[in-house]
């Protein structure tokens, strides 16, 4: 996976959690996924379908990154990983990839988005079922870390 | 949802189980998920997309059902949840959702499937982003039970 295909997501995330949050993220160096590390209490999780490629993504967060970005994207105190969190998640996952989808078909790859699902649970762990590397970038917040989990499978050969 | 919608996916899990571990499942009654109970502690999510509809789809199984499916699968004892449930939760994920698309396509639905993640941890609760309920389907084996999560939006409107 090239930098022209990882920066859109790195530049939507950070867009989405400044414009919905107010809260200033930054991307540390983006590593290969080894074992099933990373794992989040909140995750988004969606697909983007192409004829280029498919893509598995996942946006975890840790739960004190996910409350400050509720409560701030709400303007009320959010206190517990409820509903509300999960549906901020749910949007959060919808946004960065609609974000990234849009600069993506600038460079040429079009995608259909899938609907996300969001899971809560503490300490689970991700497993992408696409044969292809696990890119990780993992973003820093003065509210908390959130890790963007990035499986690409180019379908360039078919 | 109507239970031409449904059935595929019923008859497909119980034709996956069978075919796969050679155990017998059976489906109770479909209900409304109310709250997000059925929590699993390892589920196979993935999404169809097609022209009429979009569904997202989860198969949670509790540890000792997929330690049972994978165990007969492999022909091996598995004892934890280790990667090799991962990819046996992920294979039939993608099995169930294979089968389904057949059957609904004889029936006028088209879907192209993405790629399913696999989410291991005690008790983690799903929440589908779709906006339309979500049925359970409650399998029973000898070995425990598993859950299909169902939901779809339809986009006939469009």
């Amino acid at each position: 996976m090239n930098n022209e295909f990882i920066n859109p997501f790195i530049e939507s995330a950070i867009n989405v959690i400044k414009t919905m949050a107010q809260i200033d993220a930054t991307c540390g160096q983006p590593a290969i996924k080894t074992g099933h590390m990373a794992g989040g209490d909140v995750t988004g999780i969606i697909s983007m379908i192409g004829e280029q490629a498919h893509v598995s993504l996942a946006i975890t967060f840790s739960e004190p990154a996910i409350l400050a970005i509720t409560s701030s994207m709400l303007g009320e105190n959010i206190e517990i990983l409820d509903d509300t969190v999960a549906d901020a998640v749910g949007e959060i996952t919808n946004m960065v990839t609609g974000g990234s989808k849009r600069l993506l078909s600038e460079k040429g790859y079009k995608f259909d988005l899938a609907s996300p699902s969001v899971i809560v649970g503490e300490n689970h762990m991700i497993i992408h079922q696409l044969k292809a590397p696990v890119v990780i970038l993992p973003f820093t917040t003065g509210a908390g870390d959130f890790f963007i989990e990035l499986c690409s499978l180019s379908l360039d050969a078919d």
